[in-house]
């Protein structure tokens, strides 16, 4: 239901409709080339349009919206935009499963709107949400909100166990509820929070926020790998949004969870400074891919399967044993998890005195249909083992099942909630 | 020199042509639909490229660039992008007169590099320095540099009085060097301002750093005002760049400093909760203008010239003698000062345990040739009354002395300090 095929262009707010007329048909075009869709959109996009012409057309600006129902949420298999923020929120003492239950309506019926490109219900600031640029929110459950409903969390819902590499903070783990607010626009993304977090205000206290970047529209190709603050292409692996494959490795099959998914979230801090002092070689080994096309050490482009097997004049392989992406795929435990990583960059100005040159990071976000049998192995093993560990650290940690999509009328998790 | 009118597209690094051959004609239209060009382009845009076709056709993308070099630097009247990192550097106590002009030297030759695209001479990550997206740098002295460069400093280069209104946070306040980092896409602004960082490290200490935002390239109409976090049009009284009016409020004329300008920094939070408690009358009254189209309470559109002799049927003006608007212009007072003001929004999640939705602002900045005859009569009377102090909180203050630009095979400020 929300795969990159599905995206629409912007239906205008019904206020722009009454101010300037409808909407032309060369509305397609630069909406959409204004995203990042991994495939050929056929026809070219409309001209720019001039600032005399403004006042009397109504230009296609707002960019695309996602739609919201469907089997899946959306903001999984849709692409990642250039900018989200995740929200986790407690629910208050006094909630109990009929209050959570009124809170997921509410919640719901204005992410609807609001990925409509149309104002949340109670909106005081309606303009900030006449731009969708393919705003997506995806509501997850933590173990609190499950037995505050009422009804039985999946098995695996619960807090991942330590790692010896963990260096947590209170303040970015845990939550009973989160939200994820993800568009091609930062200030699209700002409002939508904001709308959300005051229908959650009566039910939930915020526990922790984490704003992280990707890029903006039109800067790189579409569907492009992401490159991280350490200058790699990071994601290279992941299966492609809309195959089968995909549905495999992220769509719960059976259960009130069916076509849901799990989600891990983990702060990581980047050591840029570190990463600084690092030269090509030590960089390259450490994950096992070259840093600027992302091909595999042992050749090719960044889509050549890596040959493990490949050993070098000396007889060492050229992807090293303790490389990032030979522990994560497990080769030589003769196993082969795999999980979709969905990370946004994060980074903020140093705080003062403190020498860094930036706080920076990764807000890894990945989907899996099981995070003990398919996460959980991979997070093993780097832990035990994993070049990268020397300039990574996971600050943050938090575990959420994604309920299925909702259907119009529904609401968030009702089919798992009722 | 910097003028919207002189945006070229993006000459794509050396890497890329080697990679995938020359760059076509169509490079323009995609290029240059990306930004906010305030002007028609006249040209349809270049469809985008499959992802098939990409192994072996290089898109255009990455971006325009903005001339570096100039009469004047570039992020003054240029369009404001997407994104910004306004750093604040101290110099080191050991940093002399050359030390500075070694640290400038070495600072222009990096930002003329990542402003076309290219990697900072030590870049680490030149794979992050492929897309300019309109990347500008915009240097700032404050008066501790103008002092150990053994150079006269403007009379009007010293930190702002006190006012009343203020709640400044050292954090945010002062400076001996200031950056302004300035693109279309968050990942090219962080690894500009980290790539200036490492040069200036050796001689300073970073002191404040702070990040905002604008709209993303194509999610509303080019040229269009910034909606601010109150969802207020804000911006619609500035001078027109690349207008001889523009050029009379921001340029110094005489001087060292001729063909530079004077810059302030306010961080101003914004209450967004106690924002959301006032009704659209009370709102608009704040201003004078209308929320939803900019129009002056007098009547119009955004585009009107404000009434302030209009009066309601009781004989009160249309648009209130406490208003932000009337006191900001003043209109009671005979007087009329301008500046060209350029912020951006910053919003990030609330600290735990704040009990508020977030942190949010406005990280204003304003251009005017004297900030004591233009800038200080303004704030003066925004301090003594303003309907929208209710909600707007001063948390940081700076002042900068902008050198004119450079050209080629000069420094930033070569002018002023040699
Ligand atoms: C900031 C932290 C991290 C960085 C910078 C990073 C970087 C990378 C890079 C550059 C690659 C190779 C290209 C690609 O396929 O994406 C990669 C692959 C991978 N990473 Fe990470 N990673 C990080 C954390 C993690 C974590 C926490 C996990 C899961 C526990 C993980 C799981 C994987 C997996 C499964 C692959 C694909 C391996 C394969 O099958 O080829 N990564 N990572
Ligand atoms: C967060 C703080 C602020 C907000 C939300 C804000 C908002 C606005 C709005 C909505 C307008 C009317 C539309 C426009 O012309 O832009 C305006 C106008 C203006 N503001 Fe502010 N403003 C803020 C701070 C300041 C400060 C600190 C100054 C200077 C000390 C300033 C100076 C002006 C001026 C000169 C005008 C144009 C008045 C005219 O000639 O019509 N503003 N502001």
């Amino acid at each position: 239901m929300t795969s990159p095929a599905d995206r629409t262009p912007a239906r205008p707010g019904r206020r722009h409709l009454l101010r300037a007329g409808t909407l032309g048909a060369g509305a397609l075009g630069v909406g959409a080339a204004g995203v990042g869709l991994g495939r050929s959109l056929g026809a070219p996009s409309a001209p720019a349009d001039s600032a005399e012409e403004a006042s009397t057309h109504w230009a296609p600006y707002g960019g695309p919206t996602v739609p919201f129902h469907g089997v899946h949420q959306a903001g999984i298999e849709t692409p990642a935009p250039a900018s989200a923020t995740l929200l986790a929120l407690d629910l208050r003492e006094d909630v109990d499963r009929d209050g959570v239950l009124r809170m997921l309506r509410l919640l719901t019926d204005d992410a609807a709107r609001l990925t409509r490109g149309e104002p949340a219900l109670a909106d005081t600031e309606p303009e900030l949400s006449s731009e969708p640029a393919s705003l997506t929110i995806t509501a997850g459950f933590g173990p609190g909100l499950m037995s505050r409903a009422e009804r039985p969390a999946p098995d695996w819902l619960a807090p991942l166990p330590a790692f010896g590499i963990d260096e947590l903070e209170e303040q970015w783990s845990g939550g009973d509820l989160l939200l994820q607010v993800a568009a091609d626009d930062p200030l699209t993304v700002s409002h939508a929070a904001r709308m959300l977090l005051k229908d959650a205000r009566a039910f939930t206290t915020p526990r922790w926020g984490q704003t992280g970047f990707r890029r903006s529209p039109g800067v790189v190709r579409p569907g492009s790998t992401l490159r991280n603050l350490f200058g790699q292409l990071d994601g290279t692996a992941n299966p492609a949004p809309g195959s089968e494959h995909f549905a495999k490795v992220v769509w719960i099959e059976d259960g009130p969870f069916a076509g849901g998914t799990s989600m891990v979230v983990r702060r990581i801090r980047m050591d840029l400074d570190g990463w600084d002092e690092a030269d090509r070689g030590a960089r390259d080994a450490a994950t096992g891919t070259r840093q600027d096309d992302g091909a595999p050490l042992s050749g090719g482009d960044e889509s050549t399967p890596p040959d493990f097997e490949k050993v070098s004049a000396n007889g060492f392989p050229v992807i090293g044993e303790f490389s990032h992406m030979r522990r994560a795929r497990g080769v030589d435990d003769g196993e082969h998890q795999e999980i979709y990583r969905r990370p946004y960059n994060y980074e903020h100005a140093p705080a003062p005195g403190s020498g860094l040159l930036s706080e920076a990071g990764q807000v890894f976000v990945s989907f899996q249909a099981d995070p003990l049998t398919q996460f959980l192995p991979i997070q093993r093993r780097l832990d035990e083992l994993d070049l990268l560990n020397q300039w990574t650290t996971p600050i943050g940690s938090a575990v959420f099942a994604i309920p299925p999509g909702c259907a119009e009328g529904e609401f968030l998790g009702q089919s798992v909630l009722e």
